[in-house]
């Protein structure tokens, strides 16, 4: 299994928590809500992402007796709280924003309505899900953008963090706008389509590069892509266009070349000049090696003749930011709106809601935060995905987040949509949720003092 | 199962390869080796981590009937390939350096010996293994030199890039010294200590501060450490002073206050003051929230009177260097020593060896490179871990593990054990694996000028 279930993929405290809880009662309803507090330099909005896993873990969450067994063995806990583990199963509601919905801080992306031990156990997980994919369909967008139109593919497994990092690093791109991936168990396990080419070990295997192409084009011949930089690139060229007549014959079209070292720019153009002059105009050029979204707007801002780029550690890793500043925070327990006001890290309180303006060339225009009851104009952005631990509906295909994604991505003011983006999107804080602050704040102060007097 | 074993975990380029190197019977012997090109900025060394997740994939590792299945249905293998893919073991031999060591650029720290296809096929996930907790194991030693010997724990699963990501920093951190970690699936599948406080929302949950505080520690009173700045962190402090007798009568001791947002070095001063005023000396103070080494050292730089630090995100995914220029290289294949020549990317062909020397004081003092049979003075560093698929001896404890890296640690010379590193440690290449380089350079010329000539 690739994605675990285990709840014991998550942090001590949580367990610790679970039979505090459980001994004195603390049973009641509680909300938490999942949200990045502030953007990353150099990010003018953010995609979600990873709420299919999200609600896949949320449905199949459970201990394995083993699990049960083991933490029995470690002797920490008590029999009340290793039954209660035993039992445990997610019944809770969740509330969500579609994948592929372009966000902005303190909105919430999902929030869990549940018992309080189980909204509490499954923080952990929940965080690392959403966290990851959001943090990478960011990044793949800021390619998209930059690629203008040309084709992205995601090579990052290698160097991502773990296996996991490398499946959901293929399906938060995909989100995104990239075409495919090289990872073939994310087509196997989610449809992405695929992209391959050749490695340098296969032309270095080979006494020489023309040895090497001819074996690889007649094993493989379909979307035939040669790697051209192993040794020299502008003879690698040579020898693709010396190859092709005799390919042709075989009735072997070659499809692209790959560049994947040197000044990629100043390379692609007398590659594009051999090919072309050899009578390849049809062969494409595709570059990989360290690229991200500035070495790609570089790329083609000095007219290099790229058709499509292969990206790898920048995109897997989220290289310049591998991080988000997010919190799945209690914003009410037992009916009573609560936050957090530790320095710098203050939350709103209570159920909200988000709703997005459009403006008259249905670009977005500005989102409004309240309480979920206090209905503003323009598209709430959540809504219920989950009923007592069951998704409501169907499964949301790729394609349909596909779809929203670039929707999302289209819709967005040209400034935000700029590499270093120039402005900050309105996101404003309804009135009904300052007023729900403010009392919560009050009663904290209330309940201060009545101890204290 | 949370190492996946399939070999769809994996680049589609590598499938299409095998199935190149099948129809040629291109079969022979090939030797990969991985290595790292160079250090990123500010690291002054790297240390080894992940090869007995590695050798578990390597003795794992086979399509399971559906996946055979599966990539029939895809229409893009022949049918002597997918029988291939079937049948497909590892088979060969593996050199490595022992987990816990120091290393430095174009060091192999993995060296596999098989037939080309198995060679090539598992180079995506060995990197994706390799790479990563290297990785981390390379940052948490930095915090390790920066903590000066106070406690530190990984905190970081949920903003760790995925669950393996999670699970194998962890791992890696306790090589390089951490004490342990708050992901409790790292204490069951890895037997690494796990330390757990409470969360804020346990304080949110309760009415006031002191009521969650008992509460707490009435469930849970081994280890206790209360979280102290969810409102107001001073005023935390003193309601743990106010507490602590009634608790003591009771039985329980107050191990333990977490600090987590604010200004940690001021706050820590007066919370010391606040708990030594109360009695309380023996009372220690945890640090958390955004931690990196640099924070760590300003921290212990400015006197806080910090006993230990829970770190997160900057572990987890090594935030300033979330990647490292590695790389698994074809070295030899059919007998004969080969390199790649892309631009900047050059490598050192045939198979090597890495010497270590170390001064009169035992501080390490240089490395030299060379081809395995020229033999230098020093301890040599990569010795034989797999012979035909299968370990050579028993798994290396994780103890074994964690003493080596503290021994290589301890033996660093003291300019690279600074968080900016004044120096880089000589590694210098061998004569004889400089001849074999020129040789290599002269066959492919050679080869070259035969066939235009």
């Amino acid at each position: 299994m690739i994605e675990p279930v285990t709840p014991l993929l998550t942090d001590l405290y949580q367990l610790n928590m679970m039979q505090a809880y459980l001994d004195h009662g603390e049973t009641r309803v509680a909300v938490f809500e999942f949200f990045v507090r502030k953007l990353p330099p150099g990010r003018g909005f953010l995609i979600a992402a990873g709420l299919e896993q999200a609600l896949d873990y949320l449905e199949q969450v459970s201990f394995l007796p083993e699990e049960i067994d083991w933490l029995q063995e470690t002797g920490r806990f008590s029999a009340k709280a290793l039954e209660a583990f035993a039992a445990f199963r997610f019944t809770g509601h969740v509330h969500a924003m579609s994948e592929g919905t372009v966000f902005f801080p303190n909105e919430p992306i999902l929030r869990v309505i549940a018992p309080l031990p189980e909204a509490q156990l499954v923080e952990t997980r929940l965080i690392n899900i959403l966290h990851f994919q959001s943090l990478i369909a960011a990044k793949a967008a800021r390619m998209v953008l930059a690629a203008q139109g040309r084709q992205l593919i995601d090579f990052g497994l290698r160097r991502a963090h773990g296996a996991e990092a490398g499946l959901m690093a293929a399906r938060a791109s995909y989100i995104a706008g990239f075409a495919g991936t090289a990872t073939i168990l994310a087509e196997r396990l989610y449809g992405i389509p695929t992209f391959g080419t050749m490695a340098h070990s296969f032309v270095q295997a080979h006494d020489d590069e023309t040895t090497a192409f001819e074996a690889f084009a007649r094993s493989r011949p379909k979307n035939l892509t040669l790697l051209i930089d192993t040794y020299d690139t502008e003879a690698g060229a040579h020898k693709v266009v010396a190859l092709a007549p005799k390919l042709r014959a075989a009735g072997i079209a070659i499809r692209g070349v790959r560049l994947d070292s040197g000044e990629l720019a100043d390379l692609a153009k007398k590659v594009r000049r051999i090919l072309d002059a050899g009578g390849l105009k049809d062969v494409a050029i595709l570059a990989s090696g360290g690229l991200d979204e500035h070495a790609i707007a570089a790329l083609l801002g000095a007219g290099a003749p790229i058709d499509g780029f292969g990206v790898g550690t920048a995109l897997t890793t989220s290289s310049d930011v591998p991080a988000l500043d997010c919190a799945y925070k209690l914003q009410e327990y037992a009916g009573l709106a609560r936050r957090k006001r530790s320095a710098g890290k203050a939350t709103w309180p209570g159920r909200k809601q988000v709703w997005r303006q459009y403006d008259e060339d249905g670009r977005m225009c500005g989102d409004v935060i309240s309480v979920e009851t206090d209905h503003q104009p323009g598209e709430p952005l959540i809504e219920q995905v989950m009923h007592e631990g069951r998704r409501t509906g169907p499964r949301t295909s790729l394609a349909d987040i596909r779809v929203r994604a670039a929707r999302d991505i289209a819709r967005l003011p040209e400034r935000l949509r700029q590499l270093q983006p120039r402005t900050e999107y309105a996101v404003r804080v309804g009135d009904a949720l300052v007023r729900l602050t403010a009392e919560v704040d009050r009663r904290l102060e209330e309940g201060e003092s009545n101890k204290h007097g």
